[in-house]
């Protein structure tokens, strides 16, 4: 049942944050193996397998988040690519993070709006 | 046009966050009236007033931030009565509060949890 | 597989916070049975049930965290009393709280001297 | 030389915070005497005694700080007074919390507030 | 009314922020327009431009705040400058941030202190 | 007696921290060398320096609150070298931080980790 939770988590993680969320798992392969395991297991493996809430909504809570909790960046940018890849338009991502001037200040704001542009570039989007 | 902003933002605060939103209004009324126009203005009256990200997404989005930062407990409970207001299931609001335990820990997670049993049990609800 | 995390974390549950973890656990059954289960799988059947750091530091660690996070007070006397049903003096707990002071300020130490000082009290027990 | 500084702490917490201040340092008697006495030493016998910014402008920094942070709502209060002991009005303690909206979000903002008016209220006070 | 409260934002950020608070501004103009504008019309057209509080006192609460938070290193960086041009000396801003050791502890105040030694650099100023 | 502090204070900066902690205070010896001062004083002279909890858990403490924090990335490098120092190994700071997913989120714990491989890196150490 472990490796059920692992194998549904590491597609989880592929099909969410892509790429970039399998570098951080490799990122993590000889400092702390076993917290790369709990990373695919838990929150790939159990809570993003829930059914209950769809994926682009569990996104657009990660991105908002994290611009609100303003202490984590790189989490922010694999997050802002998970967002794109769930279904979220530029547009949408945007609007969560100005959201969070709201809520965090503008300055949470600003710098998660200064992370989306950074991943809007990497992928060769445009912002709007 | 000023006044557009206030009108419009007090439709909203009353279509999102209901009779609660509206005691918090008024209870800054003596304190800093001020603030309670801008609170309408700014939040309402600009942010949420934009097209671009549906109100069901926004209240996702700060049930998510407010449970994740865990130091505004009262306005967690507004927003997730406003959650349940724009189209949120309480299968969905504890979906994206218990997604926090990942990104702000299972205190975070735990304290969000129960001031939604709290919400629920005002509105007469059920969860799940 | 399953299954035995679930067992192991039980009685890591047990062993380290008593009762009043069991009551957490409880409290959730209604609200988010699924969270409790979580609750109990990968913070006490993965995590405290590690070898590699014995529970007498690994309390002495969350109970620091806690409160210098300093926005999660009852999870705090919960693992206050943790720290002191796996081997640290009452004592100790006031000189992680204290030093608590130097890294996330006065008024984190002081909220956390006070949620000692009531679970002490709770177990009768003596400062110093 | 410490006793000149614990000297000079006690006489400095007495001038900013009054009695409540006092109560504070009584609550830690029996759970953690030598925390009482690095508070008087440390913050008001080394920081506030410092020359180079007016206690005014201290108390302004402080009560911007703990609305911001949002997690010692206790100590916000002491600070409250403090502000107002210390020779800001009301209203310029009101500006200042409102103010924390901009950088740490209205939901702190709008809980300095009502701290605020608790405050008022206990001193026989008038907002504005 | 709305062109009023950008107008006077504008101007108050050119008072307060100088050239860095342009750029600001300018930073956000492909990704999000409309946050460059409520940046200026809510922080500065509204709050900045209230009676009630002088700016050196307003900038003093944000050099306060934002050291505190220790999450928002750039905007930090954004009001030492704002503090230094509304009537701060540079020892003023210094004692500042050293009282949020106090409040935020020791490494808030330290990351701080690096920030506005970086300010002061950029300004061709002396520390002290 | 204050002689006495700053002396018995340097001596356990030394032995805690050691060169990296000698390298912090002299990066203050210009902008603010009070503050270096009071970081030798009160941390170092007053705190580390009781008796009452071992340096071993006093790091492993720290290493926790920063963590978990996860705003004070230099300063968790310091203590993660600290811990190293104080009798923990590498595979206890890693079991430290990787509990803080538990309390503060995994990226808190992520960012943690990353930080502990730089530091192992720097001492030529292995991770495990």
């Amino acid at each position: 049942m472990e490796n059920d939770r692992y194998a549904r988590g590491w597609e989880k993680l592929k099909e969410i944050d892509g790429e970039v969320g399998e570098k951080v798992v490799e990122s993590l392969k000889d400092i702390a193996p076993d917290f790369a395991r709990y990373l695919i297991e838990f929150p790939f493996g159990d809570i993003y397998s829930r059914p209950g809430l769809d994926l682009k909504s569990r996104e657009i809570a990660v991105v908002a988040a994290l611009t609100a909790m303003g202490n984590a960046a790189p989490q922010l940018k694999v997050h802002i690519h998970g967002a794109l890849n769930t279904g979220s338009s530029e547009r949408e991502v945007i609007e969560v993070i100005m959201q969070m001037a709201v809520y965090a200040g503008f300055p949470a704001a600003l710098n998660g709006l200064l992370a989306a542009r950074e991943v809007f570039e990497e992928r060769g989007g445009q912002a709007g």
